[in-house]
């Protein structure tokens, strides 16, 4: 059996502290069993290790979150990136003609899909391991888990039984998205059960259905074709359509950690970051990720979510309705992290003449280069800590270290590489800098390693 | 008449607009008539002005808040500065022993006294006015501004009057500070009045219980003596003991802004700074000095401030107890305001090795230099608006503009002089360097108009 894990979305459903650089399944909100900080993603691929399905799974993500998708599991994991951001439906297919043509994967093999903000007790994932053994017994198309519903939820989709049920597995007779309370509460006498997105298929089912649509099965092919694939589903275009369904219920703690109000309630610590709250403050937290403190007073039932990219204050029941604002807003991110490190905006000014004026830190990590070329703009770095190598124009080295201020003359193209872990300051004067920014993203830092890396 | 504004107190309650380098009346977060930002200070200014007492005023307060209160109401009012700071009773009589050695007013002249943070309509001015009337009429010690309650307040002490009453004036027979409510409504029964902290009397009255108490009455003598004076209310020290005391009433809305809860009550603007509020939000206000966004989301009876200081998230009614949490956090101020412009800390970094990095933001008013002499640490000043003179050692002046980076070689005394308004990121590496500017203040930059000044 191999494990599909799904971490695409921007998420900004988290803003502050998730922006397009980064998705709320890397925020280090939660808590392992020895107290220490870790992410969703981290959180499902330890639980993945535990019942040995961790060497099993690849990862299907966009380019924008290969890097902290490596800086948060290490930089081995298979990954399959989408060459573009579309839905469920392309990206399933896309790491399922990677295992299959590429991994050379049997069309026997089971491939388990789950979502990365599911939040779940550990034998969650030893049901997961049953969905294989239900497709070889079944000879289902596709096999579900579903969630005993513990409410009648009118937020999820349930997945209904046939009321003719097979001995061993629940043969699935239809969906129901999002019913009505009343709805709700008669499936669930049906023995009606969530759908938590999580579900298995043979490859040979899926690579057949691909070739019925004419969309190539070998890796390369699809990625050049990617473009064209339509941004469905995968429910829509696979589930809905599909025969032949069971479902294996798992009766335990499940939650999508969707939005501040489900995720804080997750969280064991009332302040993450620098924050205090005062006594009367009542089931409410602090997730700070600026230097500056936080101070809390007197409020229930309230996030405050701060990061360099602005800051939220909600009551827990209204976050989901974040989205509607954060679009007024269009700086940003002031944020990212690299595979080389991170850098953080400290401060954008914009003039009367329309040249601007962008400071901001930059973290190097000990062996790591960036490249870089400079657009015309006046730039001006110094060394705050660390100390490393300059390279001018691919041939002129110098060493550097903390105290060192440089002007880059126009035009020079130039990198860094860090002997020890290197802070800087950089100031540059120009036009467009931050909407050039914010347009290219991350491809203004050249990803490539650097002529020079052979001197490492 | 002349009129004594006390403008001292460092307004930790306002925290994090207010800090030791900015008390809360200089926050600009009313509106005037014409729909312009205006603080505390320049609303009663204003308002002074128009009953024709601001050129009557002179300003009693600490040497921290002189710069600003220049730039707020202007260079040329006169301003009593405290050699330290004490409480009331002190102030009140340096500022009288200058009216009366410095300015050689008249013994019967009328002080009248005012604290900067009421809100009040603008009659109440004219029965400051009426104080010096009541005084030379009633030949009382004090004359009292008292308001006429609107609500048995348990907060605000009360005047109560005499029970036989003169003709024109209400002679008052005791206080009571902070009654039950109980005490309240019969206090309110017997016609008393909040004390509001504003009152008056004749010169002589002043300076003769100075000389009682053998305390100079000369201005230089009393400057010297200063650090002998108690640090006693004048409430305590000379308006419980006094024998003769009148009041005068005031019916009109009245106010002390002392807290988030009343000062956010007279805010018009529901945002100040950059920030959205969701439709659902009720009686809630942000005030943002910070450049990044806020977003404030189905909340009730909230207010969100936040400065490069920090941020604030607390409950209206709870909004007192700001002052027992902000002394968790002992850095800062992050941003403060001098006669020549502002200074605020983008980056502060604190290293393994003891040594920190600051990174400032340093804005330079045309026309206006600064003059600092280097403590041996590493400093790059980037100019990033503007342009101006750099002044090395007293006597070699360059130019300098936009662009220019110029690393300050230790122990170089030096300066820079703006000719247009002029920007600078300034990086300093060193020991001390936060401590260094929370234990000195202001006084590290150095307020003597340097040498070349001639040159302007």
């Amino acid at each position: 059996m191999r494990i599909l894990l799904l971490s695409g979305g921007s998420g900004k459903r988290l803003w502050p502290l998730s922006n397009d650089a980064r998705s709320k399944q890397f925020l280090k909100v939660l808590r392992n069993e020895h107290g220490k900080l870790e992410s969703m993603l981290q959180r499902v691929w330890r639980q993945l290790g535990k019942v040995n399905l961790a060497d099993k799974a690849i990862v299907a993500t966009s380019s924008s979150q290969v890097e902290m998708l490596h800086n948060q599991l290490g930089p081995y994991i298979p990954v399959v990136v989408e060459p573009e951001q579309k839905d469920t439906f392309p990206a399933i297919a896309l790491a399922s003609v990677y295992l299959y043509s590429v991994e050379r994967c049997s069309l026997d093999e089971v491939v388990g899909v789950l979502p990365v903000d599911s939040f779940v007790e550990d034998h969650f994932f030893e049901t997961i391991k049953e969905l294989e053994r239900g497709l070889y017994e079944s000879s289902a198309d596709l096999a579900l888990l579903g969630v005993t519903p513990t409410y009648p939820s009118e937020k999820y989709g349930y997945i209904v039984p046939d009321s003719a049920m097979t001995e061993d597995f629940i043969k699935v007779s239809k969906f129901c998205e999002k019913p009505s309370e009343i709805s709700a509460k008669r499936l669930i006498n049906q023995q009606a059960l969530w759908n938590c997105g999580v579900f298995g298929f043979r490859l040979k089912y899926i690579i057949q259905l691909l070739k019925r649509k004419n969309i190539p099965v070998q890796y390369d092919a699809l990625l050049k074709y990617y473009s064209h694939l339509q941004s469905n589903s995968f429910d829509y275009e696979v589930v809905e359509k599909a025969k032949n369904i069971i479902t294996l219920p798992y009766s335990g703690y499940w939650k999508d950690l969707g939005t501040w109000n489900t995720l804080t309630d997750e969280m064991e610590a009332q302040v993450i970051g620098n924050g205090v709250i005062s006594n009367d403050v009542m089931k409410s937290c602090i997730v700070n990720e600026l230097e500056i403190p936080i101070i809390l007073i007197g409020v229930e039932n309230v996030v405050v979510a701060a990061s360099p990219d602005g800051l939220l204050v909600t009551d827990k029941k209204s976050s989901h309705k974040i989205k509607e604002y954060v679009s007024h807003f269009q700086d940003g991110p002031m944020y990212e992290e690299y595979w080389w490190g991170w850098r953080r905006v400290l401060e954008y000014n914009k003039k009367k003449d329309g040249t601007e004026t962008l400071t901001e830190k930059i973290h190097l990590t000990a062996g790591k280069n960036l490249n870089y070329q400079v657009n015309g703009n006046q730039e001006v770095w110094t060394i705050t800590e660390g100390d490393g190598i300059l390279v001018l124009n691919d041939d002129e080295f110098s060493e550097i270290g903390t105290g060192t201020t440089l002007a880059i003359p126009d035009g020079k193209k130039y990198s860094w590489m860090a002997g020890s872990d290197m802070e800087f300051i950089v100031i540059r004067n120009g036009k467009h800098l931050m909407e050039h920014q914010r347009k290219n993203g991350r491809l203004d830092w050249n990803l490539k390693k650097p002529v020079y890396s052979k001197q490492s």
